[in-house]
């Protein structure tokens, strides 16, 4: 293990993976400040999907903005694991069958209050990832 | 449970959630895009403090830059959890005696090549938290 610390994955080992996970983190921007933020998600035609309540910071925030999205497992230790970092424009679905079948799919949020029936894309513009210790020989 | 969908954290209550944990997520900004990275970290004297490789985005990224620190935890589901959100200025610890005592307290970085022999600390100018479903009962 320890003369393959670091193993790049693939785009489709990154699809996978993000696939198996319901919780991810956005990175934002709130205030001029960096912010995040976990959300769970969908993986909907091939972009990360997932729920607002309209008029929070975190739905201003991802009004057509480039973003962070990230995904990660380790080991109690910390000492292997994986992440994959997704980074892309996030926007608004508005169709109005879009957003219906959208809030059929898509689980509440994560700890909010309010209505959540804003739907937000990530459209994954650049996808990376990286496996370390006993995961990187998976 | 469902009539106590969030509580938001103490001070102290975050304090004690970063001490639990391992690894967190670092936010900051590479090429003018967000990205999102895993480190495993320990607080030292009140911040949080990580190992990094001298040269590498990472390093360039945390030195005088005001970043996002996150960390959380989840059930299998998503459906409970809490997170802790710091936010602060990330600088390098450069006092000999202060880098010798962070480089025998601290773990070597989450899948990195190279010496990390750089220590980079985050003081926390903000930090907040909160839980959410069965654990915002807790």
């Amino acid at each position: 293990v320890s003369d393959s610390p670091i193993a790049v994955l693939s785009r489709a080992e990154c699809l996978e993976r993000l696939r198996q996970q319901p919780v991810g983190r956005i990175g934002i921007t709130i205030g001029a400040l960096p912010v995040i933020l976990p959300v769970n998600f969908t993986l909907v035609d091939g972009a990360i999907t997932f729920r607002t309540v309209p008029g929070t910071k975190l739905s201003a925030a991802t009004t057509n903005a480039v973003v962070a999205f990230e995904v990660d497992a380790c080991n109690s230790s910390g000492e292997s694991g994986w992440s994959v970092l997704v980074q892309g424009v996030a926007s608004e679905i508005t169709e109005p069958s879009e957003v219906n079948a959208a809030l059929d799919t898509l689980e509440q949020p994560w700890g909010v209050r309010g209505d959540a029936d804003r739907i937000v894309r990530i459209d994954m513009q650049m996808i990376s990832g990286r496996a370390f210790g006993a995961e990187s020989a998976a």
